[in-house]
């Protein structure tokens, strides 16, 4: 059994599903403190995280992963146990197996092949590793970061293996997200008998012209690397479950996906300022999940294409759609940013998997990408 | 203590929230068969219900009245027990002193009075009563009358004792009331991930315009007698919770409040006509609690006014607003209905009370209708 494969099961088989870690990072710690990286503990909370460096010279390439995986669902649904990794037809079945304990294992076979072959390496290699990337992600690689800031430490290339690929291998990477927005709007009207709406002041009917407005609302056109900015309401609740009793409250829940085409501030003002314009009284309160980022070509995405060219034979598309991941906490800092992994097909799916031959592929192209980075070549 | 402040005490005394008597019936049956009525009884399922007459002879008037009341929630905001009637400041305090066991004392005491007097008076008088008008209402009125109407035993003058009068006795007598449409509609979206909604439909997106287009609406003008139509959505539901699903389905519930100069089956049809131009998919389901009913001015009407200007001094108003009443079932056999009471101002309300004087005047006036109805004088 390859190293790759040997070490993603012995991944998968342990159950750490978020915020638990349940002794992956030590399994990985043991082999990078082997290769004389120097392993920092980094727990926040119940979170486990840690940071792993090997040099102190620039530039600092940095391979990003979480431990932790979604659970598993009903157990009866999966074709086998899900934390029992197994192999039918080509493939590597199992809670994590594409997101992302396949590329966990990768990078660990990645880094000490190219430890070997180039010990005294220009530049230092980083590992950060969080258990909390499918939770809140607060106590994760955010407090990680902020503890890095504060010390100096920046980091100038991450590689986060994120499940990129979309039908095979190297088919997709990302190099930017969309940022989160979400708003809880109360809307108050006066609650009353159904036979005397004139006593009352149902607030959908007061807000319904706004929120058709807000649903309309062309917020931006994105631009060259994203879609356009989008809303949507995600959660609508109004009553007292009868149905002669006008209701005196209406509450939405709704999130914005949106682009570098335009800023939180700007959006809310813009919601706001719609809202204002109806005869009702409302109060909102916010949550902003994460800022939009891009890494623009240059450096990282040329190196990663470069090898994905070479390692897979195919060209990447650049992408910056799907949800959120951890580069957003990473980007800020000033960091080229990019996701590259396996095919995302059956991600927090029953009967997860990752192709053998494609998990094997794998560390090539992670040690491909720290060569051109590190070595230039 | 007066006749009719002793009845309605020995009512009020008897806690028969809806659907239970718990003896009230009884007791004025007791009365009734005293002066020559027949009472039959008429239960269906958990609701007593009687049907008693006077007489054979047309014209037949009935006196309507319920011995349930709504429950009197949490004791230890009232003053005093709801059940325990109690006198303070000429205010006969308890649950049911206005709605409506003041009226049921006072009815009985008024065709005691009447028949004392007239012995052998011409027509006949009827009284139904039943121990759910203030829940769901099906086993109560709505099915004495299907029993009437069956052998052929037709009312032409029905008296509602509903509390109809609004700061004193008699400003007001209600003629008629609305009919009531409820309508449950689920809007079918497409359930997603809000980072990819072209892929998903959300369900309240879809029917925004629909929605406001129901709510801004002008169903009719209303009529001489009635308001406009009313459109109210009661309740509405959306979401998984998550502000990261599109929800796949919307459930809004609403309810009509309908003049006579619409019906519910061209109500049914706009509705309809109006969701038809949204590009969703939707189901809908209706419940009817009631047609509209009107009694045009003529001979209750009058008569009733006639003994207002009498007992009470005073001109009532004609109303038709407000909620719902057992009259709607008996007004569409061709009966003319009238509702004459006391004041409502605290009814399903704690520390209920009715005026003392005010009860002591409503036999009085209960008798001089049924004078100028079957006496002409």
């Amino acid at each position: 059994m390859s190293p790759v494969l040997e070490l993603a099961r012995a991944l998968i088989h342990l159950p750490s599903v978020t915020p638990e870690d349940h002794g992956c990072q030590a399994l990985i710690a043991e082999r990078l403190v082997q290769m004389d990286f120097r392993v920092e503990s980094m727990p926040f909370g119940e979170v486990s995280n840690f940071w792993a460096r090997r040099g102190i010279e620039p530039p600092l390439v940095c391979l990003v992963g979480h431990t932790d995986v979604v659970p598993p669902g009903p157990y009866e649904l999966w074709t086998s146990d899900p934390f029992d990794p197994v192999i039918r037809d080509g493939r590597l079945y199992g809670r994590g197996a594409a997101d992302m304990k396949g590329a966990l294992a990768a990078m660990v076979v990645a880094v000490e092949s190219f430890v070997a072959a180039h010990p005294d390496h220009p530049g230092s290699i980083a590992c950060l590793l969080t258990s909390d990337e499918e939770g809140p992600a607060v106590n994760g690689t955010a407090k990680v970061i902020e503890r890095l800031q504060r010390r100096g430490e920046l980091i100038d290339y991450a590689i986060v293996g994120e499940p990129s690929s979309i039908e095979q291998l190297g088919d997709s990477i990302k190099h930017g997200r969309r940022g989160s927005l979400t708003g809880f709007l109360a809307i108050h009207g006066k609650q009353g008998h159904v036979a005397y709406p004139e006593r009352a002041k149902n607030p959908f009917h007061a807000s319904v012209q706004a929120l058709a407005a807000l649903c309309a609302e062309v917020w931006d056109q994105g631009n060259e690397y994203f879609p356009p900015t989008s809303f949507q309401i995600a959660n609508l609740s109004m009553g007292t479950g009868a149905d002669n009793v006008i209701p005196g409250r209406l509450d939405a829940q709704f999130n914005l996906r949106f682009s570098t085409a335009i800023d939180p501030d700007t959006i809310k003002r813009r919601i706001c300022a719609i809202l204002d314009q109806g005869d009702f009284e409302y109060e909102i309160a916010w949550r902003l999940s994460g800022l939009p980022f891009l890494t623009p070509i240059g450096t990282l995405i040329e190196a990663t294409r470069a090898a994905i060219r070479e390692v897979c034979g195919t060209e990447p598309d650049l992408s910056t759609g799907g949800g959120t991941s951890d580069g957003r906490f990473i980007a800020p800092t000033g960091a080229q940013v990019v996701e590259v992994g396996p095919v995302n097909a059956t991600i927090h799916q029953v009967d997860e998997w990752i192709a053998v031959d494609e998990l094997e592929r794998l560390p090539r192209l992670y040690q491909r990408i720290l060569e051109r980075l590190l070595l230039g070549c």
